[in-house]
């Protein structure tokens, strides 16, 4: 099953994938849907079919409470000689994402010339837990989708948090849809990243050095995790940092990350005006 | 003007502190008053009035949308020969604070004993805003109050992110209540920190090294700072990482968090236990 979340003349609404349609749910984004214990059932409701339109589609959870990202989870032998004792995580905001075919938003460029992509697959929460034992950790994964770990790079390198290179505004997209993780393999999917047509990152995601259930047992040690919340799971080589001629993403260039089986992100870059501005978050209550 | 949030029999409800008295407001949290652009004027409301009881308090804003914390942002010489170039960011969660008089969480000391606390000065923002000037910062900031970053150091410095040491659930104290900015001569202030009464920090908010108003600008540079988002200030010295015989907190012990003018955060240790559990957020949607 493949449940997204639709931008309409009323607001959002979760939705249910079928074919080239939209089945409309009667709640407001996957995150509220999933909210529900009863989500697996409810999301195969009936309601009004639209023809699928992606660039319709919202960030996949709109509002997520916690948006988490692994790094170095992939092995990379420039940047990682060796691969790391516990897992690596920093946070995003929900502000920092984007949808499917929405405009990548990197900043102007007297700001920063570095932006960059990572593909990576991303675990949606739906059931929430605190000390999940690792083998109770699956069954708080409720799907997979694609996301797009787009980053700042000197922003990033500027201090020992990451945050400030990572969270920026629109710079994330995520989805097109969750897939449910009882019609994923994770171990047998590939990661690509094009830009402009050019491949740039293709990994296989059985590569994986932290499995997405040792990070979510990890993660809840610390803290619940809640139904909605996203975690990124790493990223291959081959994105702009790793690179020696260092080729960072530049306004009007299309990158498309794409994992087999459970769909892409094709998303154009703008620069974002450096302009001293209020603007509501797509996610905020009405 | 000192506004705060109530857990009352019905769930939360913003709230004027008036000398011994508090005046419910019809707004479920100083998070929901602060989105109102009215909100000066809305907050001098008439309502019922209670005998102000500050273990009935909730953290400031319950379920702010983020959560910033400054590093490195008092001088330090033995932690910190030269002061950084840029101000040193990372996140914390909704999830990670509790209230003036609650219980801190310790981890189990099966999963770490290095439990610290940090006083710090915390801006709460009263204004949504994206590339804020300067000089137009100190009109997105509604007020101060006190909070203490406590931390997890094994943790915390497992890896370069500081998330996982930071985020940990219920271990953050804020509050007990915001004052409006105009009320506020931050530059007069002291902050200590006593554990189980002895004195374990004491330092002068004047020596902040980035100002509440330049942090403000800088991180709207990358992203919208929206009514409600809490920016942890930064601590002077003393905390039981900085001191050779790391004094880490334990069960049973008192912290008190304090800053002159701003009120104080008493709050006694407890360990979480290690147990599989759901527990829905008190910022939930009811």
């Amino acid at each position: 099953m493949r449940l997204a979340t639709l931008r309409t003349e009323d607001g959002h609404r979760a939705v249910r994938i079928e074919n080239d349609g939209m089945v409309l749910l009667p709640w407001r984004d996957l995150g509220e849907l999933l909210e529900r214990p009863t989500w697996r059932e409810d999301a195969q409701a009936d309601g009004e079919t639209r023809v699928l339109d992606i660039a319709q589609l919202a960030p996949v959870v709109p509002r997520p409470q916690k948006v988490f990202v692994v790094g170095f989870n992939f092995p990379d032998p420039d940047l990682l000689p060796t691969p790391p004792e516990f897992p690596s995580i920093f946070a995003k905001f929900a502000r920092s994402l984007c949808g499917p075919r929405d405009a990548l938003h990197l900043p102007d460029p007297s700001i920063s010339t570095q932006g960059d992509f990572e593909v990576e697959p991303v675990a949606v929460i739906g059931k929430a837990g605190r000390h999940i034992p690792l083998d109770k950790a699956a069954g708080h994964i409720a799907g997979y989708c694609v996301g797009n770990d787009a980053s700042v790079r000197d922003w990033q390198f500027r201090n020992r948090p990451p945050l400030i290179g990572k969270a920026w505004e629109g710079m994330t997209p995520v989805g097109p849809w969750m897939t449910t993780a009882d019609a994923v393999d994770l171990a047998s999917l590939r990661m690509t990243c094009e830009v402009d047509g050019v491949t740039m990152q293709n990994g296989a995601v059985s590569e994986m050095i932290f499995s997405p259930e040792h990070i979510v047992s990890y993660i809840s040690t610390l803290v619940t995790l809640d139904p909605g919340d996203l975690i990124f799971l790493g990223t291959p080589p081959g994105h702009a940092f790793g690179r020696e001629s260092k080729p960072w993403l530049t306004e009007g260039q299309t990158v498309r990350a794409a994992i087999t089986g459970l769909g892409d992100l094709v998303n154009t870059c703008v620069a974002d005006p450096v302009l001293y501005q209020s603007t509501p978050h797509e996610g905020s209550p009405a």
